[in-house]
């Protein structure tokens, strides 16, 4: 159950299939478009943090320079899915090795038949090199013409990033030199081709930023022609001289079977951290593998600049631009089977400390701002004006940049976790401790005293649940906000103990004097936190009021609450995008009993908009459902979740994959069914597998050592 | 005096000379950027009416696929002028010829020398062909390899509108087919060469969207190479099949000379028809030949579906959309030199009453009322909202689109002009005459009744100064709607009497019922039109209150007086942008006394920002200073205008030639020095020749017979 297979070609379904077939290895990804095109395709490789400015997003992930070309003609006649005849085809993704792999038979409108087969990979075990291997059998005798090169004109849905700065050859590789326009980095592409066959003739086209090498071979029957292209890759953030590297990498790889095995290696050890088994259940089984896949070839291996974006790297949605998606709903993935993964992605949030705390004083505010979008800087990228999707006069204001501001305690929590996960003190100290104590230094300013009440307010906020905006006292803000200041004040006293030349240089520099801290316990002890006396929480203040929906009796539909009721409508109903109430529960699970969780589930299960609400929702909600003791009601949001992409079950995965979808199934499926609880004391699990579900099985390391957890259903 | 002559090549000035080195033939033009390129240029070609979406400007010219490509290698060294030694450089374009030259004695880093010579000119004789003749004369013996090719990948600063569609070759001609995103619009570009000297080897790159032929040469020291590139173009806005008409065109043109020669004859008509000279001012008889160029390579000959720009088709500046700077500034010189160019600019508004009947009936009004920006379809296509310069979470609100609604009346102001210029009734009573009527419509649906003080009214609007917006009883507007319905009255009689068919037709499809002119009576009777006893008019109702600048006391200065005060103050001060008082007085010269012209001309020179203001201001500035008998304060502002984009006084013509500017420069010279009069009844002079100028001599049309005035200074 490792590959995900496609049988027929159908063009309507084309960028989802592109999303789907992405390949990558945590330096970039590329979508998985045909070598040679097809029209209305939405070819796109993104290179993590090669951002370029652009209107409205501020700054986007620019579609690199094009390695993939290699166009077949057949006596003359361009192979394309669009022309001629289409005799067999099959397109497959292999999970466990990372090629993608399409066979086609295909004939001529003339009638001149062959198979074609391309596979291509990008190699895990040398991020700089990228490789296809091309092959066709002609079923005739005549010409066969195989071009391959380089193209430098790509845009990002019609916007152009790159500039032609050069190109040449050296040593038999050529090469291509591109350079973003607004924030000069420059690329380097390079290629090498290898032929098994010797072409009849070999010309090199020096045409303007398409570098194209023509090879043209006297075709015999049922004589195979094999062309392996290697193509080199490094950017001006690798090296200095990044078309030499590229070179270099295209230059030194051997043999399309020696980089394969390499890179199959490579995929080995990866697998052998992480892999999940599945038995009684296909469909979850490859499902998960999938958002698997798609996580690990997004996460960065060796560059501690870069994080995760909402859509990975695998497509033009969000730009690139990172959100609390990847501390609260990819990163466990990386904490429990690859640390230094995830200490890669916690450390690009602490060197984005300088535009946190620029962002909290503009702001008027103490301490560290993390911006809900962030890119390269880390300053806030959210869009504040886009377009009105009906009205071409008229803009929508996003205040999500301005006013959703948990994710600065989702940050200080996933350090936190990763810490509690890996007992890494060196790195707690020296990144981690920061994090959380800056972060508790903006939520003590921008608490609000309210002196009618006496207790401290959050107002004017957005919480995980976006359809109700610019609301009162958000539980989920509030209670993370004090779990980051009681937090703070616990690591404080852990690093005066443990490590107190930190404590005192960090006391010295965030200026964490005794009046400070006083006035943080003074906070938290007041912030405002109302529960029934039955448990059930208000998700914020004044959400008990808001008129009720019977959502069951909308089913089925295929648009979302928001959108049949208006963005304000939907303001003012009691329907949730995501359950904030029980996100909480599920990442402080110890601080609430067990008849909280079961009143709150019952509450806002039955006023989430699970089927067109976030995607981020129903991981978290099939962990809850599991909580309580429903495996199988947990398994219809766990699927949902599980089947988002491959099934593109919202319509939108032609943008790229959701990645806190994939891994929210991950989590679901170890802390949901599995019921794994990590403590600093040690693991258990709690079994709580869906009925069908013959046996599960799962990876994760506790403090560096790798666990087998291997669960029966009985 | 026909020739703009640079000697030496500054990057830093580059996108100035591209706009000033534009050349064209009324269905297109291209920039001034080298053939070869050069960094950071901004090279374009604008074809009229090909237009694709955008965001914030809704709809842009599309940057043309790129007929210019030439690279000339001397030994395997690339020509360029960012390397290598330049040894001698002239650029001249021939105002008389519309031919741009440009001759390079250059020499390689490794010490290649050879002269280089590009010669390209857009046949005014044929429409859709462009010639570019490259002559290299090397100064040693070895290579020399010329590659020619098309581009296809171009952006509009970096927004890209054009797809692939194919490419190939027919009978020596290949040629590239491209289409527009969003309006799909098709192109057809096809390239044909012709050497003199036969290469010793010829390669076709048939590279993906640049489809390049290079040439190699063994090169005898001081024996030229010729290369002759002639490219065929066309778009399905011309044709069905714009690939087949494109390789037609290219396949037809025999030699160069003898293109030339076509084109140098059709370019002897147009001179003919409208030059003027000047004697004892070099610089104003260059000046005003190059602005009458610019002009001619803007206007369409054979299409009455566009219009010109306000920065014609000379660079990215308002992305081609047209505004009433084509009607009151451009209009003029075809309605007196070239009727038939100014029957197709009107034609075009005909054609766009329907979306102006929309604009009004979306606003709540009857009638036409049209676009303040203008593109293909006439809708209103004036951005709403634009990126703060500074602050780059905000937006600017831009008002004219809403509420500059003189141009209605600016439209049927011109409509009649022509017609009395010319005669032409046939097109006045089948297009012009509903142009006035479906516009008076409009004005008397807008109008506002103040019961108070029992006159109508029109408020919350901008007039032609837009350094204040949201004004109250705008002069200019009020006025131009009063001269809108009166003449509409008069129109609808004469069509009565005249064309009794089509009068009958027009009331009824207009709905010009008896009720219907007696409001348009009672409105026009009582608009608001206050006038000081001494003639002094305000320019809107509480300007006299505004705060009165010192503006000689803040020269010199380099930035205008909005930026100088900023928007909200300048809007405070009485400093005008243009000065809509005069331009009234110039527009209707009849409804005015001497003594009420020289009392306002007086009040407003004094408040109007001349320098950094309105680029339209200056130009009819100078033929009031004529009017009130001084030459030479004329002269000032006329030279201003003649100078703006030949000396880039505004620092921004590097977006393209300011048309409306370049229109006033000719109405400057004929209706101010030559203080030209035309009526039906036949026309005189009233000659005010600046001292130093010995001679002005003119051409214009009077009912079809060409007029010759020579006007010598005593």
């Amino acid at each position: 159950m490792w590959k995900i297979t496609e049988e027929t070609f159908n063009p309507e379904k084309q960028h989802h299939k592109e999303t789907i077939f992405t390949i990558g290895n945590g330096y970039l990804s590329t979508r998985g478009a045909f070598e040679e095109g097809y029209p209305g395709g939405s070819r796109a490789t993104f290179i993590h943090g090669v951002f370029d400015d652009v209107p409205v997003v501020f700054t986007e992930l620019a579609n690199a320079p094009d390695w993939l070309p290699i166009h077949v003609y057949l006596n003359g006649e361009r192979f394309s899915l669009a022309t001629g005849n289409i005799e067999h085809y099959e397109r497959q993704l292999d999970l466990r090795s990372g090629v993608l792999r399409r066979s086609v038979r295909w004939c001529s409108s003339a009638g001149d038949g062959a198979t074609l087969v391309f596979e291509r990979f990008a190699s895990l075990a040398d991020e700089h090199l990228l490789c296809i291997r091309c092959q066709v059998t002609p079923e005739f005798e005549g010409a066969v013409e195989i071009r391959a090169g380089l193209n430098g004109n790509m845009d990002n849905e019609g916007f152009a990033h790159w500039d032609w700065m050069g190109q040449g050859e050296r040593e038999g590789v050529y090469y291509l030199h591109n350079r973003t326009r607004a924030t000069e980095i420059d690329l380097g592409l390079a290629m090498r081709l290898i032929s098994t066959s010797a072409p009849s003739q070999s010309d090199y086209w020096d045409a303007q930023n398409v570098p194209t090498l023509k090879l043209s071979f006297s075709a015999k029957r049922g004589e195979t022609i094999t062309l392996v292209k290697f193509v080199g890759i490094a950017t001006s953030r690798d090296t200095s001289n990044p078309v030499e590297m590229a070179v270099e990498h295209a230059r030194l790889a051997q043999s399309w079977e020696s980089a394969l095995e390499a890179h199959q290696r490579a995929w080995g050890r990866e697998w052998e951290r992480c892999d999940v088994q599945i038995e009684g259940d296909d469909e979850a089984q490859i499902a998960i593998r999938f958002n698997l896949f798609q996580l690990l070839i997004a996460a960065p291996r060796h560059d501690n600049r870069i994080n995760i974006g909402a859509k990975t790297l695998s497509g033009f949605g969000y730009s690139g631009h990172s959100f609390w998606d990847t501390e609260i709903f990819m990163l466990p993935l990386f904490i429990y089977t690859a640390p230094e993964i995830a200490r890669n992605l916690l450390n690009y949030r602490y060197g984005r400390l300088p535009a946190a705390r620029q962002k909290a004083q503009t702001n008027g505010f103490d301490g560290a701002q993390f911006a809900w979008e962030s890119a390269d800087t880390g300053e806030e990228v959210t869009p504040t004006w886009v377009p009105h999707y009906a009205d071409r006069t008229k803009l929508i204001r996003i205040w999500t940049g301005d006013i959703e501001i948990h994710i600065s305690s989702d940050i200080a929590y996933s350090a936190h976790r990763y810490w509690e996960a890996t007992g890494d003190d060196s790195w707690f100290i020296e990144q981690g401790a920061e994090l959380v104590l800056d972060t508790a230094r903006f939520w003590a300013s921008r608490a609000e005293w309210n002196d009618g009440a006496k207790h401290y307010e959050f107002n004017d906020v957005i919480g995980p649940d976006e359809y109700h905006d610019h609301v009162d006292n958000n539980f989920y803000t509030n209670y993370m906000a004090k779990w980051n200041l009681q937090t703070a004040l616990e690591v404080l006293d852990w690093l005066k103990a443990n490590a107190p030349a930190k404590a005192n240089e960090l006391t010295q520099r965030l200026g964490l004097s005794r009046e400070r801290l006083a006035k943080w316990k003074e906070v938290l002890t007041r912030i405002y936190l109302p529960t029934r006396p039955d448990g059930l929480i208000e998700q914020f203040e004044g959400y008990f009021e808001r008129r009720a929906v019977d959502l069951a009796a909308l089913e089925p539909r295929d648009i979302s609450a928001q959108v049949l009721f208006g963005i304000e409508g939907c303001n003012e109903t009691q329907v949730l995008k995501q359950p904030d109430v029980l996100m909480l529960q599920y990442l402080l699970r110890k601080d609430f009993t067990d008849e909280q969780i079961q009143i709150n589930y019952d509450y806002y299960t039955a006023r989430t908009d699970h089927t067109y609400g976030s995607s981020l929702g129903p991981s978290i909600q099939a962990i809850m459902a599991c909580d309580v003791g429903k495996p199988d009601e947990a398994y219809e949001h766990f699927i949902r979740a599980a089947r988002a992409d491959l099934r593109d079950v919202r319509g939108n995965a032609g943008d790229g994959i959701h990645g806190a979808s994939a891994g929210g199934t991950w989590q679901a499926i170890v802390f949901g069914f599995g019921g794994l609880r990590v403590t600093p004391q040690g693991w258990s699990t709690a079994p709580r597998l869906p009925r069908h579900w013959k046996r599960l099985a799962f990876r994760f390391l506790y403090r560096g050592e790798l666990q087998v957890v291997d669960l029966k259903n009985s």
